[in-house]
């Protein structure tokens, strides 16, 4: 299976198929990272007027896989196998999720990434994730 | 803030209000152990049939949750402050989503708790993860 | 590469050598499970009498090496990719430690397990690990 | 319990003290960040001529606590409680391993860094670890 990177474009395309239950918007993507964009409204907010941990662990995932993506083109077969988040500031309820991934390896069957998501417009960060996703191999396309 | 279990239909309760997005019925809750349910539904759905990360991912979130509020009673503080995920197994796409959650510590001030994950009526999980929840202190009853 | 069980004497045969600096004795091993136990002595105390962590993370990677090696064979090219460690408890300064390995999933390229680490003899755990060990592929024996 | 940064060469006397095991040098300390070296010999080689897993989690250890130290001033109290480490590549067996720490919240109970390993002099990470440490408590030095 070739290895091209995909363009924002081809990827936005793809995610609104493969997840098509996410709001999420590729905001940015480029060659070992990208940066996407959940809105945030009544269904995402918990009491106390905070965003919830699935909404910011479905943020992580989806932008490990855009920045993937845009790294190796578009592979519906690549799943994630293990994420890790840590929880660090409540979350403005009255903000998007922003989720900024950089890739720290892309391997021939794993990818590790890691992602920091912040309240939109401020400075520190609500959360950060590690993700891996396993790759489907080069003679996978056979 | 004194710590006694919480009884299933208070728990239950509580979800309801704190978690009002989740479909998660609490099945069962005991001190140091919880099962939740979480039907599956189009929603729930990515192509290929199969169960999203992160439904998988709160589901394992709420049994937490649960588990601890068994144990030492509704806390409306307690906040996720770490999880960690092992996707293992395509979840079956026509099966809804069982947590099964053992708590591993409950201390002064984190719970940590395993929780596996399954496809209702199989046997093999499809997920496991480990998850720390931050306890709001004693003296915070003030 | 063929997949036979090993015996625990080829098992603790090839631990010696392929981690020649650990002092993990192989006490158990059956296909899914594992126990090492790792003395302690003063190299691997920190002041007050407890426990290194990196000592801890030693025997949980050994724990999950030997579970792998018992239920698919020895296999050389067996390597960690991923480990996360929760520390419960301090470890008492005058015990070995135990860790007891349970793997959750042996695929064609990945096994996961978690292991428990325990003072011997006590019951509550001081440490709960879950990590990952990439296998080499069945064509890797060409 | 105030908190001070402290000096590079307070950090170094306390580790020498509190991890007398550790051959990590303290190469930069600095509010929110640090970087140490963990030399390697014979003792921290597996076969292959490649850097032990256990050696890289005591180094992403060390890294977060001086950094933590080093944000907060001396903290003999301060405890690991959860390390998560991706392994990426295989570490050079005649390099030193370094481990460059970043920390992403500190808080009043709880820090969380993140510490990217490397063989000394190569430009690809090794391994990507993240960490949390319980803090004493304000009201701990009544």
């Amino acid at each position: 299976m070739s290895r091209q990177p995909a363009s924002q474009a081809e990827v936005a395309a793809f995610i609104a198929t493969e997840f098509p239950q996410t709001p999420c918007v590729v905001r940015h993507v480029a060659p070992g990272e990208a940066t996407v964009v959940h809105p945030v409204g009544q269904a995402e907010l918990r009491p106390g007027g905070t965003v919830s941990g699935p909404v910011l662990m479905g943020v992580a995932d989806v932008a490990l896989y855009v920045a993937i993506l845009g790294t190796i083109g578009i592979q519906p077969m690549a799943v994630t196998t293990q994420l890790s988040i840590n929880f660090l500031r409540k979350p403005a309820g009255d903000r998007a999720i922003v989720g900024a991934c950089r890739l720290i390896k892309v391997g021939r069957t794993l990818a590790v990434g890691e992602v920091s998501l912040y309240s939109e417009g401020l400075d520190e960060p609500v959360a950060h994730a590690v993700g891996t996703y396993a790759l489907p191999g080069p003679t996978s396309a056979a």
